[in-house]
C-alpha cells in the first residue's frame, strides 16, 4: 500500500494516515488548515456569491487559460484573474508545440517557483496539451503522445497539483489512450484526472464512419471508465455548448464524477442590454450542476464586448484608480454565473445540517439486537412532523373506537410498543386530550436506558395514574390485559428493514380482534440508479461482503434513472394463521425513450406507511412527507454496475427472507443481463432477531 | 467490522467512515464541528492558560466529584465547576449503594434530560462505582460487581460519554477484572474506559501475601493491559499522591497511553501565605504530563481553606455580585496548575508547525525511486541551519586544498550529487565567494522536474559560466573530469537508510583519489522505546508486514528507556576493493536500576554525520543540531512488546542487507527473550536502488 512519505514535516500534511482506528480521526487531517489543501475546492477569494450555507465546491469558477503563458506570464495570468474575482485556472503546462526532443528541457510555463507550492495546490488545475493522441495510426504520433503525457502529469504532480483535466478522446476507439491514462492513474497517489468530454451527441468524428451517425459522448466516457475499472481518481470535466441535448439525457451526468463544467462563451445569448445570458435550458442544466456539487470553469474567447463604463450594479468602473487592472475579458460571463447562483433558493436549515451526509454510507440501525444512544433518541424526538402524523392518526382511532356517547364511561386501552424514552406516550396522551376520550397507556421498551428516562418522565409529567411502564421485549412480554389501539414506531429506510413485521407479529398476541395497529400498514419502493461515488466507496473496501449490504445514505450526486416502484407490503394485524413475512417481487423498469443508454449501479429504496386511514408518512420522493428528517433513504448495491443500452428494460427481482435469528433481503438484476443472486443465505447483510 | 449506524442524521457526527479512500479525508470528519465530540479533548470555557500554541489536551483540568450527586444534583455541579473554570467532571453515574436488584430501574445520578447530549460527552468522565471487586473470593460480590459494571458501562454508552473511569483492581490478581472489562471493550466503538492506578510502589493489598512486599503499580497496569490484548481504548489515569517514586521510574509513563493525571488534594504543600503548592518532585512531573498531553484532574477534599477576600492576582472576589457563585472549595489547587502550566516556556514556533505530526507514522522517503515533489524541496530548502553548516564544511575543504598563495591560479572541482533545485549548489558558491577560492560547479540531478528549477536558477543568478547541470543519475553519469570535493545531502533519519552508501560508491569513480566527500563519515544510534501508540496504531493493520517496516515520526508520547548507541557508520570516499555496505551490530542496552520493569514496544532511530573536520549535523538527542527541522527520528517497532524485568538487559542485533535491487534492514531481540528476525529478506520493507 503506498503511503505518505517523509523524513519529517513536510508543508503540506500527509492526507493518508496509518491509523485507521475507527474512533478518532488522524491527527493530520482533523487540523483544519493543512488537509484543506488537498480538498477538492479551491481557496476562495470571492466565491460566486453568498447563497446561505451552501459549502459545496459550485461556489467556486474557475477560467480556461487559452494561450500558452511562456515565461514568467502565469503568475500574471493568475494575480489578473483572481483579482477578477475567479477561483481558479485551467492552465496548460507545457509549451503546446514542445515535441520530445531526447536532452531537451521540458518547456514549461514557468519554472515551479514562480508561484508558492500553496497557489499551485490551490489555484491551478493543469490542462495537458491538447494535440496529444493516443490512438492514432501514425505511430510516432502515438509514441511522442505518450512521453509528453507521461513527462507533464510528471511535472504536475511535481508541483502538487490537485487535477489535471486531459483532452477529449479523438475518436470512438480509445482504448490505447485509456491504457495509458490507467497506467498513469495507478501511480498517483493524490492528484484527479478529469477526462474533458463535449457534452452533446455530434457528428462521430473517425474519418472511417458514415457521417450521418451520431455519437452519444457519454459512451465516450462510458467505455474510457470502464477500460479504467472505475478508477475513484478518475472524473469528468464535461464542455457546455452552444446546443443541448434532452433534459433525460443530461440526467445520467448527475450520478457521474462530474468536477468541472467548462461553459463556453459561444453557448451564451445576448440580452436586450447586450450582456451575456443562457437559455432557459442551459439555466436550468447550470442550476443543477450548482446543486451538485459541480463547479463551473468559463472557456473561450469574449464575445461580449460590454462597455466597461456602464450603469448598472455589475459595473466595477465607478472607482477606477491606477491600481484597479483592466477588467477580465470574461468578467461578463463570471458577473452572470454568480448572478444565476445567488438566484438560487437558499439552502434549508435542515438541508444545512445534512451537508456533511451527502452520499455518506452507513450501515442500517440494528434497533432490535443494539440499543440505541440518548443521543439518537434526542435526534428522533425533534422530529415534529413525524409525531404530529402519529397524534392525528391516534386521535381518528380514539374518534372511531369510543363515540362520543360513551366518553365518560369508556376507557381505551392503547399500548406502545417500543416506547423509546416516551414521545408516542406523549402524543397519544395530548390525542386523548384533544378528543376527550380516556386513556390506559402501557409503555412497553426493551432497552433498560431508555426505561430510566421514561419513569423521571412519568413522574415529571404527573402521569403515574395513566402509564404503566413495561420494561420488556415486546415479543415475550406476558400482557395483563389486551389492547384496543397498538402503537408502534418501528419503520426503517426500507419500511421492514428494521423488523417492524416480526415485533408487531409478536405484539399482536395482545391486540384485540378489533384492535387497531398504528401503522396499519406500509410499504417499500425502489428505483434505479447512477451512482459512481456511492460504487466507488463500497469499492473501496475490496471485499464482495460491502457490496451485498444495504446502506442508509443522503442520496446527493445520484441520477435517478425511472420512477420508484413498490416492492414489498406489510399490513397489521394480521391474524391470518398462513400470514408469513418472506415476500418475492419482480419489477421492470423502463427508461424514458431520450435519456440514451447508462449504468445502474444499484437501487434507491424508500418507503411509505399508512398511519391510519388517510394519515400517512413516508419518504416515497412522489410522496413524501414535507420537513420529516428521521430516514434517509436506502441504497442496494451492485456488485458489478450494468450497463443498460438505451430504451433497454430493467428487469430486478428483490425477496425479503426470513431465518429463525434473523431476517435478511436478496437481489439480482435479470434484464439487460444477468447479475448474480445478491446476498444470498444472508452472509453478508442481515437484520438479527 | 462495526459501522456507524443510522436511519438518517444523529446529532453527533459518524467517526468511521465507509470510504476509506486516500485522497479525501471523509466528508463528516472533515467538518469542524461534529467530530469534535469525539476529540478526547473537552470543551473548555477556560483552559489552563495561554501558553502559546499548545493545542493538546493538557490545557484542560477536571475535577472529581466525590459525593453521588442524587435527583437533579448533576446539572448544579457542573454548572458551578465550569463557573469555577474547571473544564470537566470526572463524576459517579449511579447511586454507590446500589446493588443488583432483579426489576429495579438502576439509579443514576439524574435521567439522561438533565444535561443536554453535549454537555454528557463534552464534560463529563463516569465514574465507575468503587466498590466492585471482581477478583473476591465472594462469588455473589462477583456476579454482583460483574452486572454492575456492565450495567453502568451501558448507561454511560447510552449519554455517549467519552471515557469512564473505572476502578484500580484491588489485588494483585485480577484476570477476571480483565476478563470482564476486556468483553465490554469488545462491544464499545466510541467509548474510552481509563484504568485508575495509584502512581506508587506501595505495600501489597492481598491479605495472604508477605506485607514487606512492595508492589510496582506499573506492573498492575501491564498485566491487565497485557490481558486485554494492548486494546486501543483502554487508557491509564493516574492517581498521583503525595509521595512519588523515583523519576526513571516515573518516566516509563511517558509511553504509556495515561489520559489523566487525577492530583489528590493530599499531595499539595502549603506555601508560606497558606497556599497550596507542589514539591519540586511534583512540579517536575505535572510540567512532564503537561508536556505529554496529559490532562489533570484535582480530586480530594480541600486542605486548604484560603480565604476568599485576599490580595493577589488570583484574587476573585473584587467584583462579587449577587450572580458570583461561591468560589469551588478546590479552586485554589486549580489557580496553581493554571500558574505551572502558564510557567512552562511557550512552544517553540517550529513545535507548533509540527505538532500535527506528534507520533504520526510515515514512511521514509524513497528518493531514489520516486522522484520528490516540488512542495518537499520547498520544505527542506527553508533549513537554513543545515545549509549554514554545509556551507562551513565547504569552505573549510576548499581552504584545506586550496592554499591562500593559489587562490588566483586553482580552480577548485567541486560536484554537487544530488542537487535538487539547487540549495548546496547556493552554498558552494557562497563558500566560495566566503574565501575567495574560485569553483566549477557540476550540479548532478536525476529528477527531470527539479532539473527544469535548476536551469532556471542558473539563468536567474547569472551562474552560468561556474555551474554545470547534469540531468543524470550519478551512479551512471560518465564524468567528462574528476572532482576535488563531493557534496551531497543524501542522508536519512536513520543516516545510511536513503542509500547514500550505494550513491556516492558510484559517484566516487569521478572523485580525484585525494578528494573530498562531504559528508566525510555518519553514525546511526538506537535507544529503545516504550511507545504504546505507535504500537497500537501499526497493530490497526492486522498484518506482520507494518511491524517489520520502520517509520519516520516525530516520537511525542514516548518513553526513552536507555541513552542511544552506534549502530552503523560509514566514512566517504572509501576506495578499499573490500568496501561493502553490508552491516552487523549487536547492542546491549542497560536501564537505570530505578526504573523498574518495563515493556519495549522498538527502538528510536537517529543519526549523526561529520561533515567535514569539525562541522557535523545530526538528530542524536545529546548531540543534535538546535533548529534544525529535515528529519525526524526513525521508528524500529517489534512484532510482540517485550516485558523488561527490572535490572534486565536488553540485547538487540541489527543488520543492513544488500541486494542486487534494494537494500534492508533485520531486527531482533535476544534477551530478555528472544523475538523473531523482524523484516527477513527484505519481505516486508525495503529501500529501492
Amino acid at each position: 500500500s503506498q503511503t505518505e512519505r517523509g523524513r519529517g514535516r513536510s508543508s503540506s500534511l500527509p492526507t493518508k494516515t496509518l491509523n485507521p482506528s475507527p474512533t478518532k480521526p488522524p491527527p493530520p487531517s482533523s487540523s483544519g488548515g493543512g488537509a484543506s489543501h488537498r480538498q477538492p475546492t479551491h481557496q476562495a477569494k470571492m466565491p460566486l456569491g453568498q447563497r446561505a450555507g451552501d459549502k459545496s465546491d459550485s461556489r467556486y469558477c474557475g477560467v480556461e487559460v487559452l494561450d500558452f503563458p511562456a515565461g514568467d506570464g502565469l503568475p500574471a495570468v493568475l494575480t489578473h484573474s483572481l483579482s477578477s474575482a475567479f477561483d481558479f485556472l485551467l492552465a496548460p503546462l507545457v509549451d503546446p508545440d514542445y515535441r520530445p526532443t531526447p536532452g531537451a528541457v521540458l518547456p514549461v510555463a514557468a519554472s515551479d517557483l514562480v508561484l508558492s507550492p500553496s497557489q499551485w495546490s490551490s489555484h491551478i488545475v493543469g490542462k495537458i496539451s491538447e494535440w496529444i493522441d493516443l490512438d492514432s495510426e501514425d505511430e510516432q504520433l502515438r509514441l511522442d503522445s505518450e512521453l509528453t503525457l507521461k513527462q507533464e502529469i510528471a511535472w504536475a504532480t511535481h508541483l502538487s497539483l490537485q487535477a489535471c483535466v486531459i483532452p477529449p478522446p479523438k475518436r470512438s476507439t480509445c482504448a490505447n489512450y485509456a491504457r495509458v491514462v490507467n497506467n498513469i492513474l495507478q501511480g498517483l497517489t493524490n492528484m484527479q484526472l478529469w477526462l474533458r468530454i463535449p457534452l452533446e451527441k455530434s457528428e462521430s468524428m473517425d474519418e472511417d464512419h458514415d457521417k450521418s451517425e451520431t455519437v452519444d459522448s457519454w459512451e465516450w466516457w462510458n467505455s474510457f471508465r470502464l477500460l479504467c475499472e472505475h478508477s475513484s481518481q478518475l472524473y469528468v470535466a464535461l464542455d457546455i455548448l452552444s446546443s443541448l441535448p434532452s433534459m433525460n439525457s443530461l440526467g445520467r451526468w448527475f450520478g457521474e464524477p462530474v468536477r468541472a463544467a467548462i461553459l463556453q462563451t459561444d453557448a451564451f445569448l445576448t440580452n436586450a442590454r447586450g450582456y451575456p445570458c443562457l437559455s432557459k435550458r442551459h439555466q436550468t442544466l447550470l442550476t443543477g450542476f450548482f446543486n451538485h456539487s459541480v463547479q463551473v470553469i468559463i472557456s473561450g474567447r469574449s464575445n461580449h464586448n460590454v462597455s466597461q463604463v456602464s450603469e448598472g450594479v455589475l459595473s466595477r468602473d465607478e472607482n477606477h484608480t491606477e491600481d484597479t487592472p483592466t477588467q477580465h475579458a470574461l468578467s461578463p460571463y463570471l458577473d452572470y454565473m454568480a448572478y444565476l447562483y445567488q438566484r438560487m433558493d437558499p439552502l434549508p436549515e435542515q438541508e444545512r445540517f445534512e451537508i456533511n451526509y451527502r452520499d455518506f454510507l452507513q450501515s442500517p440501525l440494528q434497533p432490535l439486537m443494539d440499543n440505541l444512544e440518548a443521543q439518537t433518541y434526542e435526534t428522533f424526538e425533534k422530529d415534529t412532523v413525524k409525531y404530529t402524523q402519529y397524534q392525528r392518526a391516534i386521535a381518528k382511532a380514539l374518534v372511531d373506537k369510543v363515540s362520543d356517547d360513551e366518553v365518560s364511561t369508556t376507557r381505551t386501552v392503547l399500548m406502545v410498543v417500543g416506547a423509546g424514552r416516551g414521545p408516542l406516550v406523549r402524543a397519544s396522551l395530548q390525542a386523548a386530550e384533544e378528543t376527550g376520550r380516556m386513556l390506559k397507556v402501557y409503555a412497553v421498551e426493551k432497552n433498560p436506558n431508555a426505561v430510566i428516562t421514561l419513569h423521571s418522565l412519568i413522574k415529571l409529567e404527573g402521569w403515574e395514574s395513566m402509564v404503566t411502564i413495561i420494561s420488556s421485549d415486546m415479543r415475550c412480554w406476558d400482557a395483563p390485559e389486551k389492547a384496543d389501539i397498538l402503537v408502534s414506531e418501528l419503520l426503517g429506510s426500507f419500511g421492514d428493514n428494521e423488523l417492524s413485521p416480526e415485533c408487531l407479529d409478536g405484539a399482536q398476541r395482545f391486540l384485540k380482534p378489533d384492535g387497531i395497529s398504528i401503522p396499519s400498514s406500509y410499504t417499500s419502493f425502489i428505483q434505479p440508479v447512477t451512482a459512481s461515488k456511492l460504487h466507488n466507496d463500497i469499492k473501496a473496501h475490496k471485499d464482495i461482503a460491502h457490496f451485498e449490504t444495504a446502506y442508509v445514505v443522503k442520496l446527493h450526486r445520484v441520477a435517478r434513472l425511472a420512477p420508484p416502484q413498490e416492492v414489498f407490503s406489510f399490513a397489521h394485524p394480521n391474524f391470518s394463521p398462513k400470514a408469513t413475512n418472506q415476500r418475492y417481487t419482480k419489477l421492470q423498469f423502463e427508461l424514458p425513450q431520450d435519456t440514451g443508454s447508462c449504468l445502474v449501479h444499484g437501487f434507491a429504496g424508500y418507503f411509505d406507511a399508512v398511519l391510519y386511514k388517510d394519515v400517512h408518512l413516508g419518504i416515497e420522493p412522489n410522496t413524501c412527507t414535507p420537513n420529516m428528517f428521521s430516514w434517509f433513504p436506502i441504497f442496494f448495491p451492485l456488485r458489478k454496475p450494468i450497463y443498460v443500452p438505451s430504451e433497454s428494460p430493467i428487469e430486478v427481482h428483490f425477496w425479503r427472507c426470513c431465518g429463525a435469528t434473523k431476517v435478511w433481503y436478496e437481489w439480482a438484476l435479470v434484464a439487460p443481463s444477468p447479475s448474480p443472486i445478491h446476498n444470498s443465505n444472508g452472509r453478508s447483510y442481515w437484520v438479527g432477531l
